[in-house]
């Protein structure tokens, strides 16, 4: 355990103290703190690995309060057995992650498992980063009269771990989104503070978010399916498969809520950014319909997003 | 799972927001990071549970390097079809530890796996804490001259753990020491902030944790065997099952090395809080012996202190 942590894991990650808890640097008004656990089901899939995934969807837990996410832990659940060099490509991918990301790894945990008691690695990570003054964004915020803005198309990461899972074959293959959307929040921070709500709709994708935010802010949702972007690859797959796009898990895109005034100017901001090239306006929020999306569909009619209930793919992430 | 975390994780851990991140406001030039990973079999045993475990652990890491802990994230793993009234007792434990400490659950995260992929719960706790200034305690800045004091008896945890898991039962039982270290480590940094280099030894037992030190510190550790608390059960139940007390986990004492002008006012510091009442002076650091931990046994012979190899006991915290 000793040689793992010390032979492996640190310097893999780039961990440099050995003590009980990192010591760090941080000049802040505000906070933001955040965790999550990663069981996705495969571990390597097009796009990504658990690795990436559990780097970048810490990074974009605190992209989406406007924080500039710092510093991150690791903790690895590791069933016996698990192949040595399957560990190392997890722990270089997550530290490729974080360089991207511009976050550092300041430390970690391993605990192994007998053999059947885990399903080959588990990876927590969880995040500190810097709000700045002002910026004051929560998914109970959102106003009527907001734009809500989506940074990409949707679908991509539940495609991918599930055609991965399941041995489907695509051509040309859909990949995972997994990637980290701390600099594409801070351009549009930057032409204004007043973003009221923003989340990446991972489990549970567009469709829940939307809904979560309609309920925890008071306000209708309008959305214009026509508007939301989706490729050709993953329509076809949901097509296929049964599942509609709105409630399949996203692990790079973001929906936000920004003043009318501001949202053309956030809009064309997240266009610069490779990672908003094809950010679209897909509705807005208003006073009527409170609690509630409604979605306009293509062929004209309307009818209400509810929330996913159960989970349509397990352990998507 | 939207209605596992918001109908039973969030009340029963008093978790506020639902954003992406919690937003903290935190005074302090210093902040104290740390993560642990937390799967423990059983998940139940005498004097504690996974979530105190859980919760008094992190809280320790946080204290070992002199910070007060301040907030914490909870990521749980589940396997399909563990008992809800299982969960909610470790939910209640950990809100419980958590008041105690004084400390506030911020986040939380769930992921739910199928039967058989995990091993009934793993918890991960994240916690951070403010570094006062001029606190500068490492496990590499133990120097010759320091005297090591003990907080109290070693070995319980471990004991009560593997008792449980085999069923072994002992008059009076054997009860885990799982408690809360960060308000100990005050009393003694209210002495003096001058202490060196301090640790819980947690896996791999106080030797290995000496080991550490001295290796870390390019000290030498002289240790009194006689002058190490060790409760007649814990005595008596390694004696039983050949294991070493000096290598058996603990999850609530504190070992620390302090100047020798501070170790008399420190030692009756710890004395007066309950978590120290046991407090001794086991040894001292000296600049001979550099990496190595000698042990005067209890028959008057020497002996070193190595590092634990492998784990003694699997699945211990």
């Amino acid at each position: 355990m000793h040689s793992l942590i010390k032979d492996i894991l640190a310097p893999s990650l780039d961990i440099k103290t050995f003590d009980d808890s990192a010591r760090l640097r941080v000049e802040a008004e505000s906070l933001a703190f955040t965790t999550d656990s990663y069981v996705v089901d495969p571990i390597f899939f097009p796009g990504g690995d658990i690795g990436s995934l559990a780097v970048n969807g810490t990074v974009n837990d605190l992209a989406m309060v406007g924080a500039d996410p710092l510093f991150m832990t690791v903790g690895l659940i590791i069933e016996e057995g698990f192949e040595l060099h399957a560990l190392k490509e997890i722990l270089s991918s997550m530290r490729n992650a974080a360089d991207k990301a511009g976050v550092r790894i300041v430390a970690g945990d391993t605990k192994v498992v007998g053999k059947g008691k885990a399903d080959r690695i588990f990876i927590n990570t969880s995040g500190i980063g810097v709000i700045p003054v002002g910026v004051h964004i929560s998914g109970s915020n959102a106003r009527p009269g907001d734009r809500v803005i989506l940074s990409g198309p949707i679908g991509n990461h539940g495609i991918a771990v599930i055609a991965e899972r399941e041995g489907f074959k695509f051509n040309p293959p859909v990949l995972s989104d997994t990637r980290p959307l701390n600099l594409l929040s801070k351009n549009m921070l930057s032409v204004t503070k007043n973003i009221n709500a923003m989340r990446d709709p991972t489990r549970g994708g567009l469709g829940t978010t939307l809904k979560e935010i309609a309920v925890s802010s008071g306000v209708g949702v309008l959305i214009r399916e026509d508007a939301i972007p989706i490729e050709a690859g993953v329509r076809g797959a949901c097509e296929l498969l049964g599942y509609d796009p709105l409630y399949v898990a996203n692990e790079g895109v973001l929906v936000a809520f920004v003043p009318e005034k501001d949202a053309e100017g956030v809009l064309s901001a997240m266009r610069k950014n490779p990672f908003g090239r094809n950010s679209a306006l897909i509705g807005e929020a208003v006073a009527e319909h409170r609690g509630n999306v409604v979605l306009e569909t293509s062929i004209g009619g309307r009818r209400l997003v509810e929330m996913l209930s159960g989970e349509q793919l397990p352990r998507i992430c």
